[in-house]
């Protein structure tokens, strides 16, 4: 996957490398928190969180552990097992849309942090704020369904908090869940750990949560069959660590800002390129349809039961395989290739035998996804 | 403190024991939830939230460590040493009152609930709800106050989460903190393991958090020094616990509800009864005063820095001496004795010479204090 491959004319090749120039420019400074107020984008999971966090919460909480922004802090206490913890709060809306509900993805999302750790998650907490005038029945749903997902996922719900706020100070009910798990992994993982050669392996078809939850939300006459995708993870994970080892260099469940956005953070991370191959990247066709229509990029649109594994060239096909052959890989793809440079950047190589330069989420198309 | 007193006339005895009796019936079907909808009271750490968990979360989530009801979950993995781990969630307002902020009051809270159950603190997760529009200058003081009193109790926040809602969907800012510690105490301790016999000791004066909050809040025209008494325990803890072992039956930090909750708790899961001495109980002043003019029971609110210690009667002295020489316990005292009988049951020796149940609260006079 050479760039610019010979399709692509001297003209726009030009255009590329003049955009990737001013993007470095860009980032020389980048994460530079100019905002004085909060707004929604601050929490889309892409460029303006990451100014939130590099601008105000890193600087304030530097740590080892911190500091290498994976989403799951590792450590062992005293001569313990190496375990890793990791929190994530839900202010989804609606509570419930089709595949799910907050209290699902709240346990599946803080299963899945913990498996992209390389850790097999064992406890979960859960903090709940709920607004005054809130159904109980409602909230018993919700329970009901945090209690199943915990059950099928091998996992226990061990301690937890209620706060309430008045009508109008919260909307419904919020979930925070923190975990903890024991890392399996035998070789240390990250975002930083990108080689170039390396392939990238995505499980499955992307975007299905973010168009659920909005087609959910919005009162739009789009008739699409589209389910959230949430689901836990972990055992694909484990699959994949105990065949593969240490061929396994990442894993990274693309969830706010999509598979742009996580791959932009290995990118710089890595200081490594990433290139894509528009063509391989599976999307339901209700999700194709849908963000024609609606104007949006599934690669930027969470997903809440997807991995992309970046591995070693040699192991790329095996890694395909043992995806193929779980129930939450079966449309597995190889979408890309790690490569030396231009470092910190992602291209994707279009249907249509362009390139473009793949940013990361800028704005936030879709509030309140998760 | 035998009771009935001799003090007590023949009438109160008779009354006291009907409410005994009434009481008892009562608790027969204790914490039934009958509400449609939540209410204020359901956060208020009393009788309601007891009738929330029992009704709604404890049935669900069932299990070996949830069921204990402690505010940690305590765990082995593997062979290694033995973890604590906890949640709670901040929706304190006013964010900034006169000893703290949400920031300080989110990272000492977890704290003292890992050091209640003889631990270590060592990481804390940071999960924040930020309402659109929130000053970004706001933001940056919480976030240094958190830094800092991690800093100062010598821990590290490793992971965080940042979400954002619409303007009129959260009040301001919301933060769930979570935290691992290592348990240090070599014995098993919780609130199932009083004894009668055991002394209740008491690290300092109750109510200051309460009432400063309440006093921040309201533009009522009480002229006092309250300050919240927030503040890390962990230290006060280590020092009981390698002093005296396992002597010490539980540690608990009296917060939402109160003294008079904390207590009914210990006493329901060890089926004993506990006696105060109501002249016994520290008592600022200004909250003194703050209680009468409002009419408000010093004993039903939340504290943030104290604790109370359920001790072997032959280290109760050796106990009180300990907290005396600790900054935090300057004006610890004894408060009361466990009793056999009646099991379940807190009594208030009054400084008139009677005697009253102590219940939990009831209701919820000072929603969001924490």
């Amino acid at each position: 996957m050479e760039a610019p491959r010979s399709k692509t004319s001297a003209h726009v090749v030009d255009e590329v490398l003049q955009k990737i120039e001013r993007t470095r420019q860009a980032r020389r400074h980048k994460f530079y928190l100019r905002d004085e107020r909060i707004t929604l984008s601050h929490g889309s999971g892409g460029k303006a969180t990451h100014n939130l966090i590099e601008g105000v919460f890193a600087p304030a909480f530097s740590n080892p552990m911190l500091d290498v922004m994976d989403d799951s802090a590792v450590f062992c206490v005293n001569d313990g097992p190496k375990l890793a913890f990791t929190t994530d709060t839900y202010v989804v809306s609606p509570l419930f849309f089709p595949g799910g509900d907050i209290g699902k993805l709240a346990v599946h999302g803080t299963i899945n942090d913990l498996a992209m750790a390389g850790a097999k998650p064992l406890y979960l907490s859960a903090g709940f704020i709920l607004e005054e005038g809130f159904p109980i029945e409602d909230l018993r749903k919700i329970v009901a369904s945090m209690a199943q997902a915990a059950r099928e996922a091998g996992i226990a719900i061990v301690t937890g908090d209620t706060k309430v706020v008045q009508r109008g100070k919260a909307d419904g009910l919020f979930i925070n869940t923190a975990g903890v798990g024991q890392v399996i992994a035998t070789h240390d993982m990250g975002q930083n750990f990108l080689r170039p050669g390396d392939k990238v392996l995505l499980s499955g078809p992307i975007g299905d949560h973010g168009i659920a939850i909005m087609l959910a939300r919005e009162a739009l006459e789009i008739e699409t069959d589209v389910e959230s995708d949430t689901a836990p993870l972990h055992t694909l994970v484990e699959a994949l660590l105990s065949s593969l080892g240490n061929a396994v260099h990442t894993l990274k469940d693309p969830t706010r800002g999509g598979v742009a956005t996580a791959l932009n953070e290995m990118a710089m991370s890595s200081e490594v390129s990433i290139g894509l191959e528009e063509h391989a990247i599976p999307v339901h066709a209700g999700v194709r349809g849908a963000c024609e229509i609606l104007g949006l990029d599934p690669l930027t649109i969470a997903n809440e039961g997807k991995l992309l594994a970046i591995v070693a060239p040699e192991q790329a096909e095996a890694a395909l395989q043992i995806m193929r052959a779980h129930p939450l890989g079966r449309e597995a793809a190889l979408i890309g290739t790690v490569q030396a440079e231009p470092p910190g950047m992602v291209f994707l190589h279009t249907d249509i035998g362009g390139m473009r330069v793949l940013d990361m989420l800028v704005g936030d198309p879709l509030p309140r996804i998760c």
